[in-house]
């Protein structure tokens, strides 16, 4: 069967999140409803990351099988018409080969996560960005950040229902830049665990608002103990933007 | 009375736009309702620019009077907290002199038009920038772009409905650039005519389409004629970024 590669955005807004599950309306099955006519069928497209309710993409990747072979701008346009009105689009598709797998063989994820840091609520931004209002300093953010990359034992930052064997894991990079009232925060590995990013996020606005000093998001990062993160951020603010493969 | 400068964002999108009218709620009759408890009677705020239903701003400027003085912060907060959930958010407010208008006094108007150019629909985007699928050449829409730039008579791209007595303004700046898949059109003016902006760029879409030419541009300009607009973008994409003053 021809394996396609689908690099998806959503905003998600209203989802219970990428993975299918019975509480309501997943990204993964309003896909698979769409590319029903296709050959897909439920459980048919696998995802490299399984994002949480309302976190958004738009670089998510997954593969699907279809019965037989069609043009890869047929099947962006099929299922796209079939998704409306959800805030979900297909920006590409690609023929891959057949052990290919979106979630496997994926060799570096990327988040973005953005905050708007001013007094105003969020009018343009509302859902897709974390507003803070107290000042934020991003340079010791990002001073604060470098402390984490590398090999550790990331329990601090792992949410009680993470699932996966080891809390073992790479940190690439974690960058903080911020242009006037934004802050962004990049950050990116091989893969991360449950919630890693946003607790990651939410401790280290926690250094932004002087509450905690570089050494601090440290020593919670070494204590390996889920009780000493500091905050969990929202979701709204957090993108996934990109998945390398080999 | 205290006289106070609002810096104010909204998405335009279910609005009848800036101006209130009889047909539905306008972003002016929602800032109204909201600073009523300060003092503001219906009509007590006037705005730089009157954008259409649909347009948004990041950066719309007002001015209010109020019966007595309050702190700056204190306006910005009262009337943001009666806004929700409207998505419109008062980003900072400033003591002015009585003489000051936010639309009289004004001395440039800001305005900035994003494009989506890609075959997939809009997800994160979707109202909020104008998805053109064929592919679109931004170098030569920066070219003819600058064949309007100076004082001109702007019928051509002035709405039929247009209320000003001159079609005569002086275009200071439009530029585009190209960021990957998206086109931003910034264009910048002591003052516009109605559906001007959205009535070049769409014609300047013609000339990224490759069906008109820069020398087609001016020669619609020249002609001085509503019938020779190309088309007018939607208003999707449209943003009134800034208002400049003495």
């Amino acid at each position: 069967m021809p394996r396609y590669k689908l690099t998806i955005e959503y905003d998600g807004t209203g989802f219970v999140g990428w993975q299918r599950q019975a509480n309501g309306l997943s990204v993964q099955e309003a896909l698979e409803t769409a590319a029903a006519p296709l050959g897909c069928p439920p459980g048919g497209i696998r995802g490299a990351g399984r994002t949480d309710a309302g976190v958004h993409a738009t670089g998510q990747v997954a593969h699907l099988d279809l019965v037989k072979p069609y043009r890869t701008d047929s099947v962006r346009d099929a299922v796209n018409s079939r998704l409306k009105p959800h805030r979900i689009a297909v920006r590409a598709v690609e023929a891959v080969a057949e052990d290919f797998d979106a979630r496997h063989s994926a060799v570096r994820r990327h988040y973005l996560y953005r905050i708007v840091n001013r007094r105003a609520p969020l009018a343009l931004d509302a859902g897709q960005c974390w507003l803070v209002k107290p000042a934020l300093d991003a340079e010791a953010m990002r001073g604060a950040a470098r402390g984490l990359l590398g090999l550790h034992d990331f329990s601090t930052f792992r949410d009680s229902e993470c699932q996966a064997a080891s809390p073992v894991r790479t940190l690439d990079g974690f960058d903080v830049a911020r242009d006037g009232e934004r802050v962004e925060i990049r950050v990116w590995a091989r893969s991360f665990l449950h919630r890693q990013v946003r607790s990651m996020v939410g401790s280290l606005a926690y250094v932004g608002l002087g509450k905690w000093t570089a050494a601090d998001l440290r020593a919670a990062l070494d204590a390996r103990d889920r009780r000493r993160c500091g905050q969990v951020a929202p979701s709204d603010g957090l993108y996934l933007t990109a998945v390398d493969y080999p």
